[in-house]
């Protein structure tokens, strides 16, 4: 057993961990490790809003034409594409990149292709919106956690690398122990988000400017490999209280710190749906992620049931979870939205306040 | 809003809190206060043991005479009565006994009535058992936590008057949060239980040292007040999940650290039992504590069912819930059993051993 931080990020913690040193976690997860020389990673989440059928086959093309420009030289390490329908109706699409490498990102999107196709004023008469989440956490800004070794997913693949098991889970309070900056920080949020360039409104092109330990979650789930039992567990009693909770951080996550979600279901270059799922949101700290977390009932009985499911399949789980957390400073943020309605992403909140 | 911990117990932490200085509880909770001058407090319980019906009558009889030396001078401030029926079969009765003072309950117990009833050599051969778990925490060990402010329960009671809302709650891990001796101290486990004089077996007397952070939680719920949807609630969806857990915990749980658990019913010197339940465990240290109710399903389920309540009822609870909790050092344990079964309290784990 290891910790989940990996050897060359832990430093004397002047913030106690929740476990004690001899603590044994009932089942078994692993963190992914990347080269000791991966200083930062980025994660940008590409997205492509449409509405209505006829409006959805441009919004495909775009979504390939910006995963088409992936597979140039400084091209993301792996990418994910992903679809869901959001509050207002729309379908949304996003193309989820990752990189082990700022500079190799910076190089690609400053790229003639990248660069000239998001910058152009026509993407504001497209009929379609587009949108850019990018954050790029330090290494000591963000962990990783799988419930399975053999498989990574996210950042996890960019990484490259997977641990041994690792110590820091299975309790509440648990992402926060495997954070390196953790360690010595208590997280705390600062600031607040801020309307860079143009005002926002639908049809304009609106950049958002983060603030200090804003937090962001990808937290997924795949059923693909489940049967009989474990198959029926998750999809009767786990999915519809999953979905409940995701439902309501969509809709009224504002007013205990979230600022944006979004249940994403994966699909292939033809659009077709897997049995894979990931819950996408941002958070105005950690502290409030982990509060909701762990009083709101659907996200606490989603935990049990998990729990319990553990325990009757003794642990000889079909079912693969797993997600990434950041904690990120301003520099680590950047949020634009082209032509995207008001309760798009962080708009969302702006449009409230 | 003010914090759990009495402002005369405040000192500069060393070992963090799991919240930040800003969080806000999603429901109000309360804390008992004592006088400044109360240093430590006594919580003894003073059990018998039977079977079946014949035996059942000598009990009673046995219990109300405990109880009788109560009103002696230097009795303590407050007693429940209690039963239940453990796995083996035996009916057990406890008379809970409060003192805000432990040179109070030294005088007490050395008086002629008690000490001569307890000491006598008949206690091995009434054909009952009997037995005194008496846990003496200094102020700085212990923390209370109620969600009703307008009547104590326990130690409360004894402790004489109650806080503001308090800040810590809410979250797993708030009972860490709320114990003054936790702001400088991991409350880590050390030493093991250790027989002392006789050797256990069933018609012995036998007395038991315990070991450094030995950890006791008194957990109740009160149902009487509550109506239509509530009491609904409680009693066909909190109570069978509860029951569940406590049996578990009487059942397997030495192997996670519950050194033995009773989940009792209140009753009146009648016999009669009122709609008022606890649960009572011992637990190696409080990590452990923490770790069952923070993974064990049912545990897990009881607080999202919880969370869930407070919400639908829009925090206008009728349930009552309320919990002691206390670590230890040795010289503030002491336990000792007269011809009790070879299961009973922490004879339990002595005989896994």
């Amino acid at each position: 057993m290891e910790s989940s931080i990996a050897p060359h990020l832990v430093c004397p913690r002047t913030r106690t961990r929740r476990i004690e040193d001899d603590y044994a976690p009932p089942y078994p997860c692993w963190s992914a490790r990347a080269s000791t020389s991966v200083e930062q990673v980025v994660m940008g989440y590409f997205g492509v809003q449409s509405r209505g059928r006829e409006m959805h086959g441009k919004a495909c093309v775009a979504l390939m034409k910006m995963a088409e420009t992936f597979g140039q030289t400084d091209g993301p390490r792996h990418h994910d594409l992903a679809h869901f329908v959001d509050a207002q109706g729309y379908d949304n699409m996003i193309a989820i990149a990752y990189w082990d490498d700022p500079a190799a990102f910076a190089r690609w999107r400053s790229s003639a292709k990248v660069d000239a196709w998001w910058s152009s004023d026509e993407r504001l008469h497209d009929g379609i919106g587009y949108f850019r989440e990018i954050v790029s956490p330090r290494v000591e800004h963000y962990e990783t956690m799988f419930n399975t070794p053999d498989r990574l997913e996210g950042v996890g693949i960019a990484m490259g690398s997977i641990s041994g098991d690792i110590q820091e889970h299975g309790y509440w309070g648990s992402a926060r122990d495997r954070i390196p900056l953790a360690q010595t920080d208590a997280l705390s949020p600062a600031g607040a988000l801020r309307v860079v360039g143009d005002t926002p409104a639908h049809g304009r092109r609106v950049r958002i400017e983060g603030h200090d330990n804003l937090a962001i979650i990808r937290s997924g789930q795949e059923w693909t490999e489940t049967r009989g039992k474990e198959r029926e567990l998750y999809l009767q009693d786990m999915e519809p209280v999953l979905r409940e909770g995701m439902n309501f951080l969509r809709d009224r996550g504002a007013s205990i710190g979230c600022y944006s979600n979004r249940y994403m279901t994966h699909i292939d270059a033809a659009g077709k749906p897997a049995e894979k799922t990931f819950g996408l949101s941002l958070w105005r700290s950690l502290g409030d992620m982990e509060r909701w977390s762990e009083s709101h009932p659907t996200h606490v009985a989603i935990f049990g049931t998990f729990m319990r499911i553990v325990q009757e399949l003794q642990f000889q789980l079909k079912l693969r979870v797993y997600h990434e957390v950041a904690v990120l400073k301003p520099d680590e943020q950047e949020y634009e939205y082209i032509h995207c309605h008001p309760k798009t992403g962080l708009l969302n909140v702006l449009a409230a306040a």
